[in-house]
This record gives structure tokens, sequence and C-alpha cells, in this order.
């Protein structure tokens, strides 16, 4: 559906044309972009209360800046809807995150105006840092560089490296701190609290004002008088106030609180800060979901709302004639609760992620058992390993593409000391519109390769289940659950829990001549390619492998004698991955099948809807039919030998 | 050679033994624990440095903690050497990082006083938040929890993570921060600086009690001054004193600094922190190699010094009577300046390894080309890529086992992006006697199944330096160059450099019956296989593949075409290695050979020589004699059909 944009905004194609408005202009200009964001997100979907919340400042900094030669990097993404709007992508911003449109994050490819692609959290400071020098060593003096980051993407260590980094070169470069006091849940964190108090505390705001005016009054007392207040002004000025502030203390000029959705003032600001050399920090203060008061009030739920009523604020349900089988996710949410009610060992761990995965059901159930530790998935495994020692079983939950932020974590600290750590990686295989930043597309391949792990993946909701009880039990050491997002297959899906033998897979289905082995989720796939196959004839047989480690040797046996040609089925780069653990199983028993491997190709995957992208890499039931026929003998009776 | 220790030290077996001195001995105890690690490491070798500069805090934790039911984490490790002789471990410590002995690091395998394995850097705060939110879980209240943490360990970003967390968390935590200036080199960024401005800033220091002195005198000159005085003193307490600290504003209590070398006075502030409640941190200033003149005066050179005359500080070094291949890291150092010279793109980045990867030459010769950028592998991978969006090719230099740290960043900011970052992983393959943490055992698997890389071995330093001028040529996107730690194989090294085909491998030498893959510079060990194996009359063929990725699909073709037994060599993990992807491809183009693939076992390996290693994993050139012996067909002439 095409929505139009307000009178000034259909002006502006580009920043050159939002530069021949007038200043006064700037927030008309704003209301409107803020409605064209409202406009389209609610009929087409994708992120929301970011956007609302930077719409002056993106106004303000395209205004300010000479973009793209100035080079603008905004840390995650999901708040650069309005900076896409301005900087060409007006008219194809309905193609939002839909297969072959535009991506729903900044993307070199896409834009010479997108500096720095992003999709995680937190690596802004570090690239505009790395563009700052190269400037500097390029005698580009003139040229600004500025990164837009989170409170919430503050909180992670890679901004801190960043900032402690930035703190000693002397190069253009400008950290706007974007406060709202959010990561997609509430903010958590030492650091947060202290922005909060900075933010809060008019006292603090004046403080240096207020005292240079106190030790003045002081001063015209006496003689006396005068000589103490020079002496503490001395003291203060000299150690106290450079030291008074966090970005201080790591060497930034530090600027700020100010209104981050008073437009004009943010153009005054980003002007004069324009012309002060080395690394300097601005404190925005701003409101997610600015302007939508819904989504001001529940900025959790409205951080990506899906489709929704602009006007009622409802948001668009498909409605179903009977139910539908849950989300992976609350299947975690749900079990992990009802396992740690019977073990006490049991504590839960998200780096916020709390309604992402659904930790926030444990942590309003049991508040001192489940932890959100804010963006910092280092941490998060390192304090699990911690819990660990102590006898404990922490499940450590975190999106499979994140997880990529803790490897060194998961092997220096939780695999070579063997500890009892469940990592239960969400959104593992292809992700879907978030696209290639978030793809959790190498799980099975880089834990794989860690001495010490379990690997899994469960088939269904009853499977995770499972696995989750399995998982839990002493002495288990480092396991690995992946599942991917969306939706399962079971309507009746809380049954009683068991433990599943480690290692072992299992007969899906008998068959003959072709046998396909699937790992995870994407098993139901080979499920609905045999309804097509099995009606024209053809009868593989279908194992689920449940663990890519260890490896079920006896089922593989079992295979490679029985049938000598194999299909490898993986939600998962086929480099390192599932199928190739079957070959390399295949090559050291000096089995000889025909081996075919369906996997993620070894190339960036681009968004879209999970079935399409799965039909694109070949691996949906289509193509695995399509596999199965073109090597398979049909057979022209309908009985099976089993 | 052992060595004996002092009478105090003698009686000491465990911390029990300790309590039962005075505190009056404390510092003769502190003395000959000193001179006990001078005389084992003189002889031994090992890490120096950092023990001695924790001599009186690790006299001062024993002596006041309750361990091991009080929790004691060193971070990284390399300073724990005082703590292994107090707790069992004296004896045995001469064989201290030898094949069989005790490890170089606390290990939780080797002593319940070693709460927390580490090797990699700034874990310690996670871990000991993980053990006191345990305790405080589990009802344990009067459990401390201890970690100690250098200022170059406190720069990297877990570290910045788990003080975050800490300071929302209400647990028995803490922190010492062991503040010598230092990381392996010099201590780099803003955090240094702040440090040492506290530390070195008496003004600073002593500034709370100087104002409140001030004011008490204003206030006693009138009402007037009275009622000023009292508003800024509450202005001060209310809201900037909180701030006024780094640590402060992440809601931990500070306390310090305070001279981490006077072993009474730390026993006195030890006992007293323990009663104070949360999570709080002691700033300790104290000198890297300290009581030992020449170690505190080049801190660098004394961090390992290998084995040395203790009286005249003369490091023992073999001589050669003719020349020796240099070291590999050297190779790099040295041919990175050779290719800036001419290519003014080039730039390289190190976190926290100048002298460890030698980009200590360039920074000397090309400083504003060459960045130390901390203990901070995440951002010195971000800031590698957006140096690279500015059309420079840095060359970022990372051990292999801490690449690991950036994993994230290598996918999310340089392979999506597809950018000119080249990443020389020294220290790929068994590391040596600093064992399971810094074996560079999975870089071969975790870069391979990234897409866009490019990921190579050289197998010598002619090599590596090819490899390097291939990957500074333009658009040649993310390279991986990875090296083994040590010598290599060529005197001779210097020579002029040539671009090489990306994803093309060699032949070594022609042969028949089995071919040998290997890559990198394990080669050199089938190379010495076929000097015995020609000998008796086996002829195998050698090829270097040098890229695992591209793989060189030509070569391989004409391998599995000609030869129906195939042995692969790596010096990394066989899960998903460069054997893996030979049966991949093997798989994929359905040819059918008896393919042995050697490498790194799944399992942990411990530490020892690298030539140990190899034996013990079976990739020596012994071993790899013994596989062809075991398959090949001996012929009797030797002359070889080629």
């Amino acid at each position: 559906m095409k929505v139009s944009a307000g009178n000034l905004l259909q002006q502006i194609n580009y920043p050159s044309d939002l530069k021949q408005l007038k200043e006064e202009d700037l927030k008309q200009l704003s209301q409107e972009l803020r409605q064209y964001i409202i406009d389209v997100v609610s009929v087409n979907g994708g992120h929301f209360g970011a956007s609302l919340g930077v719409v002056e400042l993106t106004v303000a900094l395209h205004y300010v800046l000479n973009t793209p030669y100035d080079q603008l990097i905004w840390d995650v993404g999901h708040q650069a809807y309005g900076h896409k709007i301005l900087t060409g992508r007006r008219e194809i911003f309905d193609t939002n995150r839909v297969h072959g449109g535009i991506s729903g994050f900044p993307k070199r490819a896409e834009s010479e105006y997108d500096s720095f692609g992003v999709g995680h959290s937190s690596t802004s400071i570090s690239a505009a840092l790395g563009m700052a020098v190269a400037s500097q060593y390029k005698g580009e003096t003139d040229r600004q560089h500025v990164a837009v980051i989170g409170d919430g993407s503050m909180g992670a260590g890679l901004a801190f490296e960043a900032l402690n980094h930035a703190g000693i070169e002397n190069s253009n470069l400008l950290v706007i701190l974007n406060d709202n006091n959010m990561s997609i849940d509430p903010n958590v964190g030492a650091l947060k609290e202290y922005l909060t108090d900075i933010s809060t505390s008019k006292q603090y705001n004046r403080f240096r004002d207020d005292i240079a005016k106190m030790l003045s009054k002081i001063s015209s007392i006496g003689p006396d008088a005068f000589k103490m207040a020079q002496k503490i002004e001395k003291s203060i000025k000299g150690t106290l106030l450079k030291k008074s502030n966090f970005f201080e203390a790591l060497k930034f000029r530090y600027f700020g609180p100010i209104d981050g959705h008073d437009v004009e003032h943010l153009v005054k600001v980003l002007q004069d800060l324009r012309d002060i050399p080395g690394p300097k920090l601005l404190h925005c203060v701003t409101v997610k979901g600015k302007g939508y008061a819904l989504a001001e009030k529940d900025q959790t739920k409205w951080h990506a709302p899906g489709l929704f009523d602009k006007i009622t604020g409802e948001i668009k349900k498909t409605v179903y004639d009977k139910p539908q089988p849950p989300k992976y996710q609350d299947v975690f949410g749900h079990t992990i609760i009802e396992l740690a009610e019977k073990n006490p060992k049991i504590m839960g761990i998200t780096p916020a992620m709390p309604s992402g995965c659904s930790l926030n059901l444990m942590m309003k159930a049991m508040p001192k058992r489940a932890f959100d530790v804010g963006i910092a998935e280092q941490h998060a495994v390192t304090f699990s390993a911690g819990l660990a020692t102590q006898g404990l079983v922490p499940f450590c939950n975190i999106y499979s593409s994140f997880m990529q932020r803790a490897y060194d974590q998961v092997i220096h600290d939780v695999a070579i000391q063997k500890l009892n750590v469940v990592f239960c990686l969400d959104r593992a295989g292809l992700a879907g519109a978030d696209g290639p930043t978030h793809h959790g597309a190498y799980d099975l391949a880089y834990m794989r390769c860690i001495p010490n792990m379990i690997v899994s993946a469960p088939m269904n909701e009853e499977e995770l289940r499972n696995l989750m009880f399995t998982a839990q039990q002493d002495n288990m050491g480092p396991f690995v659950i992946r599942y991917p997002r969306g939706n399962g297959v079971m309507v009746d899906w809380q049954r009683p829990m068991k433990a599943l033998p480690v290692g072992k897979g299992r007969k899906i289905c008998d068959g003959e001549d072709v046998a396909i082995l699937s790992i995870g989720a994407i098993g139901n796939e080979v499920v609905k390619a045999f309804t097509e196959l099995n009606s024209e004839g053809y009868h593989p047989a279908h194992y689920d492998m449940r663990f890519v480690k260890p490896l079920d040797e006896a089922l593989l046996h079992e295979v490679f004698t029985q049938f000598d040609k194999v299909i490898t089925v993986e939600d998962g780069c086929l480099q390192g991955g599932m199928g190739s653990a079957v070959v390399e199983f295949m090559s050291d028993h000096n089995y000889r099948a025909r081996v075919i491997r369906l996997g993620i190709p070894d190339q960036i995957i681009e968004h879209g809807e999970q079935p399409e992208l799965w039909a694109e890499c070949g691996y949906n039931a289509h193509s695995i039919a399509a596999q199965v026929r073109n090597i398979a003998v049909k057979r022209t009776t309908q009985t099976i030998a089993s």
C-alpha cells in the first residue's frame, strides 16, 4: 500500500533538499517524517519505536552535516528509518524488510549514505573511530564522523573498548548518546542508572555554574574567604571536575544532557560541536516511540509491533479458527520455569533479550533466579560459567547470531572447564526479515569443533522440552540447544518431559533407496516433502539426527550400511555443519555413498521470510523432494519393506 | 633443578600454615616467596614480572581470606605463581609449563584453590560475580569472592560488561585492580591515563578530606559563609562526589589507591573490606617485576624472559654456529614495514600484543600507521573495518585463540560487508607451553564457514611474505593468514615478494599411491617424514594446499583422479578443518578415496612443547610416516613415475 508523505517531506529526496529549508521549518518536517514512519510501518510492519525517538536528531544531523562526505553511523540500525527516508529511499521505504526490498538496517551496498552496515549492537564507535583515524591520516581535516548509539548499546563491551581507544586518539569523532533508557526491553546495568542520575538531577547539570557563582559570592565576604574560595576552585577545576563524569574519565569532552526532541536546539548544538576538535560525546535524552502515545507508554511492545491500526493502536493479529502451535521461544520460556520449579539449581540468563527469548516469564515468576545482564553476551557466558562452578545449572539464552559475540567465552570459560552451562540458541538458522546480520547460520559449525560440547537441535516443541530436561541433569557439561525463530508444529506441546539419550538420533520413518538425515526443525520440511514423494512412489527413509555432537555413530553405521544415497538437511551453513560431520564420518569409516548436502550455501543470504529463504537456499520441502526425485528409484507398488 | 625455599616459606604448604604466622612475619615471607619465584623461574623459565608484582598481595589475600571456601580468581593468571606456591604446589612448582607438569595458569582440575581456569584476560569479574550471586542464592552470606585484575585487562570489554552488571547486584564481590600500568607491553587507552591521574595526583586522593576541612573553615567566618558552605557541601555530597570516580559511576564503592607492596597495610585493608557488603573495588598500585631491578626497568622484556642468570640478569640464549630461521612473528613484523613503505594504504593494528606479534617494529618505524588498541580484540576488528571502508588496508594481527574474542566482528563487520581487512593470526595451531587456553586450534574451522573469507596458511617464511603481499592488493576482501608460534625453516627468508593466485595450492613433490595434502607450516613435518619414507621405498606425493578457502578444486580433482589414498595434515582441529573441507569436496564430487585426516583430535590438548604435542596428536613427521606405511604400497625400485 502506497502512503503519501507530507508537503515538506515530499520535496526531500536527499539531504541537499533538506538543507534548502529554513531552520524554523524543521519542526514541521520532523512531524511529517514521524507521521510518514507511522503511516508506513503500521501497514508494512518493521521496527517502530526506535525511529520515532530519533526523528528530530535525524533531521538535525542531515541538516548540519555534509553527508555522505561526513560519515554518520547508526548503532544497531533499528532507528535509521528516518535516515533512509531522507536519503533517497522515501519512495521505496514500503519495501522495507521485504524479500528483494530494502534492508531494515543501514547497509553499505544499499546507499552511500549508509556509512557502515549494522544490525548487531555497539559497533558504531569503533567503526566511526576507524573512519576518523583514516580521515586524519589522509589529511581530510574538515570531515565529520558521528556515531549515534543508544544507552543500551553503550553498556556492551565493544562500545567501551572503542571509547577507551577513542579517548587517546585526537581524531574528529562525535559520539551521540541516544539515551532513552531502553534496549528492546528496559535497559539495565550500573551505567544506565548513572545516566538516569545525571539526566534527572538538575542539581548536577548546573553544578559547575552554581559552584562558580557560589564561590564568587563567598569571595566577596572578605580576604580570608576569598583565599579559601580560590583554593577550593583550584582544587575542583584541577582535579575533580575533569573526572566528574564517566565519559570525561575516558578523555571525551562531555556535552549535555540535552532534549533530543528540540530540533532547532539540536541544530545549534551540532553546529557548535562541529568546530570542536577531538573526541566528544553529546548526551541526548529522547523518548522511544516519541509522538505515538501507545508506543511511548509500552516501549517494549512497540519496538516492533507488527501491523497495526494507526488510529486505534490495535495490533493486527491473524485470527485462527483453531489453536496454533506456539513460538519456540515461548516453549523455552514456559519450560524453564517448569524445570526450575523442580530443580533448584536452574538459573536463567539473557543478555538484553528477555522478551525476545521469553525469559521475561521466569524473571517475573522467579526474579532471584533469572537475570537480564544487558547487551553483554560475553559477560552472560562467563557469568554463567561462574554460576556453574558453584553447582548451579544456568540456562544461558542467546540468539544464535549474537552468540558469535561470546565465542571465546564458550571455549575458554565453559568448554575447556567442562562446566554445566546450557546454551539455548534462539533464532538459529535463517532468521527471516532481519537479514544477514541476524541469520544464525554458523552455530553448528562453530560449536561442533569445540571439544566437550554437546550440540543438539530439536525437531519440534516436544523435543525442545525433552532436550531442556536432558540438559539440566547433573554433570552434563556444556550443552547447546539451537532452535529457530517462529512457531513450532505442535498444538499439544505441553507433554510430560523425559530425558533423551545424549548423542542419539531417531528414525522418523523407514524407507528404501535414499536416506534423509535432518537436524532440527527443518526436519519438518522433510516430512512435508514426504507427502508429495510418497504419493509419487518414492519412499526414502528419514532420520532426525537430534545431535550434531556427539554424532550418533550407531545410527550412521546403520544408514551407510543400508543406503548408498544419503541426503543431509540442515538450516545452517554447509561448510563444517551437520552434513560435513556426516561426510567426515563416512570418510573415517570408509563408507562410500552418494551424499547430497542441503543447507545454507557459502554466501551471504539476504532478508526475506523464512520459507522464501529456505526455497532460495534449496532446502524447503519442494527442493528436498526434487533432490530425492533426482537420485531415487521410483517404485511402482506402494508398500515398503521395512 | 631443585631449588630450596626460605625458612618461613618451607613451612607453608597451604594457606592454613600461612595463617599461623604473625602479621610482622609476612614481610619476610613475601621476600622469601619472591626469591623462590626468581630462583625457580630463572632456571625453569615461565612468566616472571607479573608474579613478582603481586607477591605481597598474594600473601595478604591468603592470610586474610578463608580460601578455598572464599573464592579468589586471578585474571589471566600470569601472576598466580605465588598463589600456586602457597597452595600445595611449592614442591612441584619446577614442573611449571612442562609437558605433564603443572599449568602456567590457574586451573580448576589442578587445585581446589584455583577457583576458575584462566589464560585469556578479563574474565575474572564475570566469573567472580557468578560465584557471588550463587553464594547469595544459596544463603552463604559469609563467603568472599575476590577478582584480581590488572589495569590492562580492565580495558577489555568483557571486564566492563561485568562491572556494569556487578554494580547493580548486591552480592559480596571485591575487585582488586592491580594497577601496574602494564599489559605485556605498556598499557594504553584512556582508562589507563585516568588511573595514572588518580594514582599520581595527591590532590585528588585527599580531595574529599580537604574539601570538608575547607568548608568548615569557611563556615567559621560568619553566618552567610556558613549557609553557603552548607549549600556547597550538600551539592558536592549529593551529586558530584557520587560520580567523581569512574568505578563509583558504575556503582562500585571505590577504595584506594594503596601501595600494593606494603603487605601489613594490605592485610588491614583486606580485613576491613571483608565486612563491607556489595560491590567494591580496591585500587592497588604495584610494580611489575618488583624486587628484581632489571625486571622493574624493562617490564616487557621480563614479562617472560626465558632462562636467565639470576645474579647477572643475563638472559640465556642458545648459541648457534650458523644463522637460524627467524620467528614467524618477526617475518610478519619486518614484512609489513616493507609492504607499507610501498603501499600507503597499509595500516597495522594489534590488540595489546605489539612485542608478541612484532608490530612494535612498525609502531616505531611508522607511528601514525600502527596502533596498539589495548586488550580489545573486538574493537581491533571493527576499528579495522572502519579503516577499510575508507580504502585503507588494515593488517589486524591477533593470536589465533584471541581471535575467538572477535568472532562476531569478523562476521558482522568485515565478512558481510566484504571489507579488505587482513587478519594475521599468530600462534595458530598448538601453541606449546601456554596450553589449552592458548592453542589456536579452531581457526580453520570457525573461519572456513564464513562466506567471503579467504583463509590461508603459509608453509614457510617466504610463503608468509607472499601471502601478505597477495593480501594487500586492492579488492581482496577479508583475508586470513594463520601461522604458528615459533621459528620458521628458512635462513634466507628475505626474498623478493610476489602475488600468489588466491585459492591455489601447489605440488611439493610428485609421487605415487598416496597423496598427502597439508596446510601451513606443519607441512614441514610431512617433508621430514619423506626423508624416512623415501629411503624405505615409499614415495607418496605431497601437496601444500595453501588455502583452505577458496579450496583449490583443480588440485583436488587432480588428486582424487590420481590417488585413492589421501592423507590430510593440519595443525588444527579435525572437526570442520581442512581435512573436513577435503572430504566435503570428495563427497560433493562423488570421488571415492580412502582419506585419513590428521590433526588435533576432539579433546582438550594440555601444555607441552609443540613437537611433544604434535607427536601426542599423531601428526609429527614420525606419525605421518607411520600412517603412510600403514596404507601405502612399498616399491622396491627407487624411481618415481611422475
